[in-house]
């Protein structure tokens, strides 16, 4: 519970919104964990599990650095493929494996934030969230998703036409669908710890007729690509911070699929759809999240160093990811200072001969 | 006639703005008919003419049929050049050849509209619009035209600069116009059936000093690019049906252009300018147009599959031109469900072994 | 002093904005003159002292002719480097090359503004703007500032990170940094004729630390790409007309860095940086400026032909330049037209065997 007191405080010190002009916060040097979670089995597609690699290859860790962060990287969980993983119902591909890997996941993610890390899960596909969110909410069981996705991966076992985990994990994180969801093997440990007031969708543009009629029927916020055209992407975020912290602060989790930008910009990945976020409204969402002062963990998924058509396409992808979870941690493009007190004065008028070193 | 009873109830029952929150309405089962228009001597460059057989090849039937449209394809019309087909006025091109084909056109949608379907006309060069609207005002007199274009479109034979009839429709049709535009040899067919008020243009971004002339002497309202960026395509939509519609409903017949999008997303078409519409504002623009409930033809016009740099660059803009068509009939980002009643509920809290069908 | 005149005229007759629907006002004949400033010692990477031409080759003179324009084009300046010209203070690169360059700059936009021209200054990298902003000052001393660019070019030379001097030509233009900043050897000749409400930055998203201190310690007015996010393109420019021209009609001072646009439309610059303006807000950003009928001279720096992956990417870049040009100085993706009075009418109800030109 080491961050309870730090985010107590924050619950009481950050306003949400701040004026243009006025200076940025400080930056605060964040203590950030990084756990990798190469799973793969929540969809049928090779090379998501070298997502990991991917973005630590894009220079994550130095780019953190970078900002002011602590970085503690602990390496990627080594997760096994369960022999004889049968299909659940001649359907559902891989429970037992997909269990197991999220519940060594929700370990080390609690283990993480309790240790006072803000906690970033790098994908992986987007089952993971089974694990990463459980493990968040056993620390902060008051915790808020903010799900940026093409997709609403919310389907249940029973509605799941391609049979992959990774359209299924909020239905199994979700208590109002407890009863439409069958206990599936390997899934035991899990407990659903989210309401459908605690989770906002930003991005969706692709959704089944079973998602849509869940959606609609438990009242779930949601911001498809319509909706951010309706509204433009200021109004969107400031309904997110509204539905999510309009009576109390809490913690934030952000589990960002990179399908949700446009394929142009993120082509390596596994299911891409057309009509995406753009690299401006990626980087105001995460601008935004940031400012709250309330993010504690992110999720970064689907990243498929396999998928891109060219080497180029990859690094595009992983350093789109990369500015994400940068920006999630103080990366700001109208700027930021917190080395400069005051600017370096010339000694004498013309100090063209002295050697005065340059002070920054 | 047979339209025009489900049209009148659709008059009195369908608000034309419905709250984000709302559920969408229950799709009904649409009669699309489908009409190739291999047009191509309303302009120079040759390729036009494949239009259909691209649009139909980018799986526009069953794109149709999935979202639960009856389609019915009429194919090709068989347009043949007219001999000794010569310059009018020493300038426009091909009168005859295009004055016969749209005569056909015009009976062809006329007929499909009168049969009860909503009519979808596949280009073919933009000249093709002087059979489509013209047909389609026969059986509905007091149709509104949304024009989605990077041109205007509306030269008369006097006033071109290139003497390509795609330039020109909107002149034939509008009465406004009738004492400024010359009798064209295999024109005698045609009566001119809009006025200036019952016409919206969305998109443009290049227009000849006559053109600009004409719009703003006879008080026809334009969206430019320009337009967009400084009201928001929201905005746009709004007001275009408030000019359209804002007394009363009517059947909307929307002209679309490939060229309205931005070169970089359609790139195989004619005569292409840069700066025009994202995807998403296309999609936003026909998502409206379907949820007035009043579209009753739609022309997709000027794809020339011979003009793109490569396959995929004419996959990409035959696939974005069937998005078009199938937001036109339906397709939506925020979701849609019909099938679902309830969701399924396990048999047992574990039903692994079950064999029970998932029902969808 | 010759524009004095026509200036004070425009202060008093054109309102900064026009209702959508007013016929635009008719295009003037512009005077225009084009500088060429091929400075590459501002930088380090070789090739943007081929800026100049590569604007001409793609056809700037011509579209600006074609656009009414009277052009003088005064051909290029001939920089010449100063021998032994070493590092000042042991980092910043060839202060004598670019003081001295840019002291001819200043001469040559001085006197192409008092001869009454609009001055076109075709970069060359952006330290040009040291003589350009100079010699505009020198005859219009009111003169506002628009500096559209993703960086904010206001380092000192003891706070400069690179050692390049165009990334710091506003420190040394500003008359409340000047106990900041040192006599540079070349630089003897330059005043500071700006004062910190006297520009406006639009699409800046990469500041060092000491120029965001700058910026927010002496509350000069930034739009970074947040923003242009968080506000759209209109609002910023009503709010930069606000600020520079709130009180009273004034010269302004464009200052164009091309990598201002995303590096997908900008490729051929030196230091691209992800998330810029879109084409769209680009064109929207001069025609507003244009609209305002006071814009007195034009910086178009940071176009490279050596830096494009191909020779389209060189040819795409220099494209854009010249469209921001040409909108500078009315080009308008709404139409306008001057050439007509009435649409000609056809001299008999069916004229095709009449031999009468087209007149237009």
């Amino acid at each position: 519970m080491a961050l309870r007191e730090p985010l107590a405080r924050l619950l009481r010190a950050r306003p949400l919104s701040r004026p243009l002009t006025a200076l940025p916060p400080r930056r605060r040097a964040h203590s950030v964990a990084l756990v990798g979670a190469p799973l793969s089995r929540g969809q049928k597609r090779g090379g998501v599990d070298h997502g990991p690699a991917t973005l630590r290859a894009a220079g994550l860790v130095e780019r953190l650095a970078g900002l002011g962060c602590q970085v503690h990287d602990f390496g990627d969980l080594n997760f096994t493929q369960v022999p004889n993983d049968e299909l659940y119902n001649n359907l559902v591909l891989y429970p037992r494996s997909v269990g197991l890997a999220t519940q060594m996941l929700a370990d080390a993610v609690s283990r993480a934030v309790a240790a006072g890390h803000r906690c970033v899960t790098l994908g992986g596909d987007h089952s993971l969230a089974l694990g990463s969110v459980s493990g968040h909410a056993r620390q902060h069981p008051h915790l808020g998703v903010i799900w940026v996705d093409a997709h609403a991966d919310i389907n249940t076992p029973l509605t799941t036409q391609s049979g992959s985990l990774h359209g299924q994990p909020l239905s199994f994180l979700l208590r109002e669908l407890q009863d439409k969801v069958p206990q599936l093997p390997g899934f035991s440990w899990l407990k659903p710890c989210l309401s459908a007031s605690d989770i906002v969708y930003i991005g969706l543009r692709d959704l089944d007729p079973a998602e849509h009629y869940i959606l609609k029927n438990f009242d779930i916020q949601y911001f498809s690509m319509r909706d951010i055209d309706h509204l433009g992407i200021r109004k969107v975020m400031e309904r997110t911070f509204e539905r999510l912290m309009g009576r109390r602060q809490r913690p934030i989790h952000l589990s960002f699929d990179i399908d949700a930008f446009d394929p142009s910009l993120a082509p390596a990945t596994g299911t891409p759809v057309l009509g995406g976020l753009t690299y401006r409204e990626g980087m105001y969402i995460t601008e935004e999240i940031h400012s709250t002062g309330m993010l504690s963990a992110v999720d970064m998924v689907e990243v498929n160093p396999l998928l891109g058509a060219s080497q180029e396409a990859v690094k595009a992808t992983a350093r789109l990811a990369v500015d994400v979870i940068a920006t999630c941690f103080g990366q700001t493009r109208e700027g930021a200072h917190t080395t400069f007190d005051e600017l370096p004065t010339p000694s004498s008028p013309d100090e063209s001969d002295s050697e005065e070193q340059v002070r920054i």
